[in-house]
């Protein structure tokens, strides 16, 4: 279908003169394009078709070109970006160089906050109410919208907590359409489920109200307290305690996907005395029948099969993790398209079937809680995206699903382990950036045994920068007690897991998003702060590569030694504590040695590295560190990212080459790469 | 007074046998223990007088030895230390080698978790709970006690919302005494008032329930709705709503001071279904008059001056800080005491008047208030720690106290920002460990101009390692866009705020608890990533100093020269971006580098040196970093901490002497210092 109204709409202050049956075909209009996006390209995608009248009767009531918003977290941002002049560029979204899929200053000046972690939207939308007050420009609005899922976030309660202060133009809207990611847990979620189902809907309380002013006044000793019996009937009659106990309006809940009954509302609470909150009820995948159905799966759904005209669906099961699988296979093909060369790199297992780091650790977990009753796994809403729906299913009591809340998950792994347990945090690395004084406190300083699992450790690929968890070995490796590794492939990863869970220290394991190769041949076993050296070469230069850089190192090294330059390469493994005695001998014995790690180049592996070998007063003028510069990266396909930044065979092979002929290494240009901000 | 009862009393077993006159007797002992303890030494005082009979009834009620307790924060943990067979070596507390102002896991098996930042008692008591159930060890209790100044962060909030799963066993007792460590703002805070004030208090309740049986019912339409009318009175009898709907079980409020009415309580509270929640009204203060009536002052009050056998308090006037001074000169004293030599300085004014950092912030602070109407000032309940009172009076519509809600106040700041202030943010360094995932998102990724005050950045002495501030530089400085600053004395400080705000990124200045010393002569302006040089030397190696240990570095290099050595002096200022010219030239010229920082090794100043020069294929090894070693440090004298781990002038002293012999480096140990876990 064509999109007239879309195609028309520069600018939402023209939503002011449309009628209601004009919203409503925009509306349509908005569907259509986000399903056809799922056709050719993977994205949020039920969350936003929960929102697409929300976005509308938003833009219709307020004018955000002078009035703030926010939408938390940010995933649910697509219907905005279409209302706000970007429907050309749409179907780009979530490509270098495309529209990113989340908020973005740098697109539009809609976007206020690039965001993509949960919960902060109320601190960021107060203080933007704080600013335009003191700037003597009190009659700005600023509404912020949260979802039910990211609403259990402490944030959102600090931030409730100082809300009051603003009495006007102040608005929160809950979008509440019952899941998280994963379907929501907890006592927030419940009460949501209660305020739903409540006896007393808005529009009930009004005349409820009425009839007890008619409730007659008795004598001793019940006149006494009848009085105070009335207000606190009419308090009790109230939906949203909670939320008026903490000085909000609360009203609703409503439907919120009647655009109508929207904006009446919104008008309201644009008139209301105190901060409001707005409850709203919607369906994630609303107005596409299999989202609606399974919107875990549709939170971001693979890219669409076309069966005669009609979208189908090719499920994952639950062992295979097949969905995400694809996601990864492609960004390997990328990845190995990318290559100088077109030789296949010998020691790395190409053709054996490929599963993502993910689903390695997910296994590996299970294998351990098979046996050994005392191991826990902990997620923090991601229990998709960790691919442990087997591990719930199979150890429903050992298993912990806290919500989108990484602080607490961590103080109550902290507390398993002092009762003897040994939990497993699984939480990706940009996200576990939440927990970090839980990580110091409650874990570090008691030196607790807690396992920490990092996925998507180093680049996410198309969510961007918000996802991008480049900076893990910086801030892990700062904490005294914490054990800091990086598998270098797929048969690492069980055996530091396994490591971990017998070590008497907290201890961490990072690993990419991305497929896990499997390096063939003879392995060393996991020794606390043992580096693997898997070829000494011929001390006419070493690469040590750090985690899942170790298969492009291993490329690099064969393709050198197809031109006579035989270069060594040790797997790292441990960050921290570092293997002194291999890393000082590869130092000492080699013109050069290069450093690769999917990490920020700031503090990270090669930072370890090059403060060892001055503790040791060794010469460091010779080691090149190769990682991620010091700006935040775009979103684009992981693997473009990472070769555009050297971070890749084809880089290590040319900067050999050059050192190895007495040439100065290349400089390391990032200019493909404009900051995204 | 004699203290027969503690003297006698090793263990908290004993306890149950006391009749209600013994155990009130006891609370007497325990506060004269307190009183006296002041009489010599600085320590939480106030909020430990508001625990006593708290404290009494908890270990005659439960069996601490079975079940579990964590005493949120922590600093009001001196009656359980003495309860729990600790009265013998209470004298020494927060003395280097004594009992800690904290839990200790060390000192005591009754001590779970070593603790100091705030807010997250409740989910390592909920992951205690978890453990001991799935362990099979049902039957143990877990208590968190939580003041309401911690209440209102977040992590508490999300640890309420994963508690209904324990329906036994699990109780919070709300230690209400209308303090956070700074008066309570906030919503939470009005709602604890609230419930105070309510009318229908715990004994109410029944006699009202009762009387509601009686109203008879009426004919249609008001019966229609009656039967539903008393079910919500009788919830909106009840007080702690907000509990409630969380799932929680609220008793109380009740009187903390009253060990008969406590033990009842908490007898309930081990029978009840589901988790408790139970409000306990104390004072702050109570039993002893001067610090009831200000627990601000008394929070952690200077020694008692005797006159006469009274206590004489001498406060500090808003402006000066006497208290704190006292506290800071005296490390300075003892610091200065440490030189290897007696020979006066002569670059460090050392007969001016001193002010501590924390005094010189607070006044630039006030300058650019004065002169900027766009720049706000925020604390984290800690405005008399950052002795921001007078900030507080003159520009109460430019102050903010947010509470302990660092990741709100951090992303509030962001807020204003994009608005158009020019926020400064000033949290201790320790805690603004809680806003990490904030100074990312919020504030770097969107290159807003936020300005953070790091005070306490280092060492914080007797508090010991939950408030060393030793990470902040390795942590700051691996965002991109962040600058990273630290003031070399007294005069560097507000040239840097005045920097920050008027530079386009956001900046952070950090500095130590400590006296500011003040560098005389010429000195440059502060220009982004400029170091200044206060003296080139004569190629015979320098010293590159990283904020106030600037001072100590200008000590060893009188004293040197006085032996003949010249070596040259860098005020580094800038730790992000680095200053790459001058640094390269002082790597570069000389036979040795020495650093020195306040800041833990991994990823620190020194780190960034180093990182630099590999980049730019220097060698580095010659140079030698001075930083706070790969362990927690103690609680203890600033000076000696620092002195121990050889940052100080008379170490780099003999470093210099031996580099200049031609001799290695003397090994540090740190054995003096065993790890405090």
């Amino acid at each position: 279908m064509r999109h007239p109204l879309l195609e028309e709409l520069k600018d939402p202050h023209k939503l002011k003169d449309f009628k209601q049956p004009q919203l409503e075909e925009l509306a349509t209009e908005i569907r259509d394009v986000l399903c056809n996006l799922l056709s050719i390209r993977t994205a949020h995608f039920a969350s936003n078709l929960g929102v697409v009248e929300l976005a509308i009767a938003l833009h219709s009531c307020y004018d955000f070109s002078h009035d703030r918003i926010i939408w938390d977290t940010g995933h649910q941002i697509y219907p905005h970006k279409l209302l706000t002049g970007r429907y050309e560029e749409f179907s780009g979204i979530r490509t270098y160089g495309g529209l990113m899929g989340f908020p973005n200053p740098n697109e539009s000046d809609y976007d206020l906050f690039m965001t993509g972690h949960a919960g902060c939207s109320l601190s960021t939308a107060l203080g933007l109410r704080s600013g335009d007050k003191i700037l003597g420009e009190d009659d700005r609005h600023s509404v912020a919208v949260i979802g039910d899922g990211a609403f259990p976030s402490g944030i959102v309660f600090e931030a409730l907590n100082n809300a009051a202060q603003y009495k006007r133009n102040f608005t929160v809207i809950l979008n509440d359409n019952e899941m998280s990611i994963c379907p929501r847990v907890g006592s927030v979620a419940n009460y949501f489920d209660r305020l739903r189902s409540a006896p007393f809907y808005t529009g009930l309380k009004h005349e409820v109200s009425k009839i007890l002013h008619k409730v007659p006044l008795f004598g001793d000793p019940v006149e006494r307290f009848l009085a105070q019996v009335k207000e606190s009937v009419k308090a009790g009659l109230h939906g949203g305690m909670l939320f008026e106990e903490l000085d909000f309006c609360y009203y609703g809940p409503i439907d919120g996907h009647d655009i109508r009954l929207l904006r009446k509302y919104l008008k309201m609470a644009k008139q209301a005395e105190g901060p409001v909150l707005l409850h709203v009820i919607t369906q994630k995948g609303s107005g596409f029948q299999p989202a609606a159905e399974d919107p875990v799966y549709f939170h971001t759904p693979p890219v669409f099969q076309t069966n005669e005209g009609k979208a189908v669906f090719e499920k994952e099961d639950a062992q295979g993790g097949k969905a995400d699988d694809q996601k990864t296979d492609t960004d390997s093909k990328e990845l190995v398209a990318r290559q100088a060369s077109e030789e296949v790199a010998e020691r790395v297992e190409t053709n054996s079937p490929k599963l993502a780091f993910t689903n390695h650790a997910r296994d590996a977990i299970l294998v351990q809680m098979r046996k050994n009753r005392k191991v826990t796994a902990l997620t923090a809403a991601m229990c998709q995206g960790t691919k442990m729906e087997p591990v719930r299913e199979e150890f429903p009591d050992r298993f912990f699903d806290t919500g989108i809340c990484e602080s607490h998950a961590v103080a109550f792994a902290a507390g398993q382990a002092k009762a003897g347990l040994r939990p497993i945090v699984s939480i990706y690395s940009t996200f576990l950036q939440r927990s970090f004084d839980q990580i110091f406190q409650e874990v570090a300083l008691q030196n607790l045994p807690v396992t920490f699992l990092l996925d998507r450790a180093g680049l996410s690929g198309p969510d961007g920068p918000t996802h991008h968890g480049v900076f893990d070995l910086s801030y892990m490796r700062i904490f005294p007690n914490m054990v800091v590794m990086a598998p270098g492939d797929a048969g690492d990863l069980p055996e530091m897991l396994d490591f971990s869970l017998s070590h008497s220290s907290p201890c961490s394991v990072r690993y990419p998003k991305g497929v896990a190769h499997e390096i063939s041949g003879k392995r060393s076993p996991i020794e606390l702060g043992k580096a693997e050296v898997l070829d000494w070469g011929k001390k006419e230069g070493i690469l040590v590569a750090c985690g899942a850089m170790l298969v492009e190192a291993i490329r690099a090294a064969e393709l050198l030694a197809q031109q006579g330059i035989h270069v060594g390469i040790i797997n790292a493994r441990f960050i921290k504590p570092l293997d002194e005695e291999i890393l000082a001998k590869a130092i000492e014995e080699n013109p050069f040695v290069i450093t690769i790690e999917e990490n920020a180049l700031h503090g990270g592996f090669g930072g370890a590295l090059l403060e060892m070998a001055a503790q040791r007063h060794l010469r460091t003028d010779h080691i090149h560190t190769l990682a991620i510069p010091d700006r935040f990266v775009p979103h684009g396909e992981r693997a473009d990212l990472l070769a555009n930044m050297g971070l890749c065979a084809a880089n290590m092979v040319e900067l050999c080459q050059r050192l190895s002929a007495g040439q100065p290494p290349m400089p390391i240009t990032d200019e493909k790469h404009p900051s995204p901000l």
